[in-house]
């Protein structure tokens, strides 16, 4: 499972503070206990500063990389704010661009950005055409992202489709299109993974962690292998550690028997 | 989802005493908490007295029924011990029978038993060449189980096939073979549903009602309806009602908003 620990997000108050005032401390403390909690991908994500965004997500890059070794999720919609971030970002293993979608604008302006890189990639299943709602429309515009990627040279495995979660309180069946999606895009497009965040899926009713950890349980038994969400959340780790033993991910259950031995269970 | 309460099992040992005392008491309480708690079914089984399992299970019927409303489930492999306790369940709902297999003797005599019935009936894949191990398998005997039910007038309606859950400690994908083979099963027959146990999964591992917790939602990610669990284990029970309700099975989120006013969320 590859894990993006979500939780640099300016739209986050104690983070957007911590951003204003250039807290170094602040935002280097949330990078590294996230790391250790597990994230494979640091998310970076300054988008409600508009004006100063580009300036902002370089600050950020530079300030998480001075103490973590997993590299930087860049998470905006506008790629100058990428091109800027991805300049400053170091080090050997790639950034995860977070995220192209099938949006026009978006779509031109970061294919060549990606071209013939080894950058990951979250592909977004959103179009001009606004949001996706069954599974055939995230198959679809999956399929394009996919196609339009990898004809400019990015790696089937370096490609992150997100079939965009929507509310189960909007429409009973909003999850298991979304489930579904993921299965067919496995399906069809060996090799590439699935990620999401999942906070939309409980939009609108109580409990709404649980709820969240829950979706991830049932995602992962369709074969999403990628998550974006808080790393210190236990119960949502523990979850995915047991989910991942039990859909065959981990051979001799050695995964899961290190985090059990590690108290990982223990909530 | 169809919920079968399993704590009435004399392998248990507070049940197996119970009836040896003939404490119609302790049995009770055990029926009544269940049927309380969800269950749609009460299982009795009086397996381990072998010699007198056909009179003690006939007892549980009877004892159980005084108190509850929901039909039993009748868990024997014994046909005789089975057509005992049928005679003396009482009540317009038709009981469960727990279970026809594949295999030629047992497979043979529940069948004239069930044909042409209204009862309910748990087709387990098993046969006399013993457990399935992979997806395929199970589908082969679920197929030979539902042509020979279905062919002496049993509804598919009526049918809870169980996949048989093996242990994920033994081999990965033992968990994925399982829970593809409900998703083949609910694909190739629809109409019919699917059940299980859960308790083999986790066989040979640490914290074993996490897990079984664990897979009963990937199971239902997967299109399970049907659980043989322990209707008073209350996380178990969350995850049900949660899991179900993210499935698409939960018209505008009623049960699941219903639980959560009944504090089930509350753990």
């Amino acid at each position: 499972m590859i894990v993006v620990g979500e939780l640099i997000n300016a739209s986050r108050k104690a983070i957007g503070e911590a951003i204003l005032n250039q807290d170094v401390a602040a935002i280097q403390k949330v990078a590294k206990d996230q790391e250790e909690a597990g994230a494979n991908y640091i998310d970076v994500n300054a988008g409600i500063f508009v004006e100063e965004e580009g300036d902002y997500l370089k600050w950020l890059v530079e300030t998480v990389q001075e103490v973590v070794d997993v590299p930087c999720a860049i998470d905006s919609p506008s790629y100058q704010a990428i091109e800027g971030a991805l300049k400053v970002h170091k080090g050997d293993a790639p950034p995860m661009i977070n995220s192209i979608s099938l949006e026009k604008e978006r779509y031109e302006a970061l294919l060549p950005i990606l071209a013939g890189t080894d950058l990951k990639v979250v592909a977004l299943c959103m179009s001009d055409e606004g949001m996706p709602e069954t599974t055939k429309e995230r198959l679809d515009i999956a399929e394009k992202l996919i196609n339009g990627l990898t004809g400019v040279g990015v790696k089937l495995d370096n490609i992150f489709v997100d079939p965009l979660v929507q509310p189960v309180s909007t429409n009973a069946e909003f999850g298991m299109e979304f489930i579904n999606a993921v299965e067919a895009i496995n399906k069809e497009f060996k090799g590439v993974h699935t990620m999401c965040g999942l906070s939309n899926i409980s939009f609108g009713l109580p409990n709404r962690k649980f709820l969240n950890q829950t979706f991830a349980v049932m995602a992962i038994a369709k074969g999403l292998d990628g998550l974006i969400i808080n790393p210190l959340d236990k119960k949502m780790m523990a979850n995915m550690i047991a989910a991942e033993s039990l859909a065959g991910r981990d051979n001799y259950c050695g995964n899961y028997l290190k985090a059990h031995r590690a108290g990982k269970f223990d909530l």
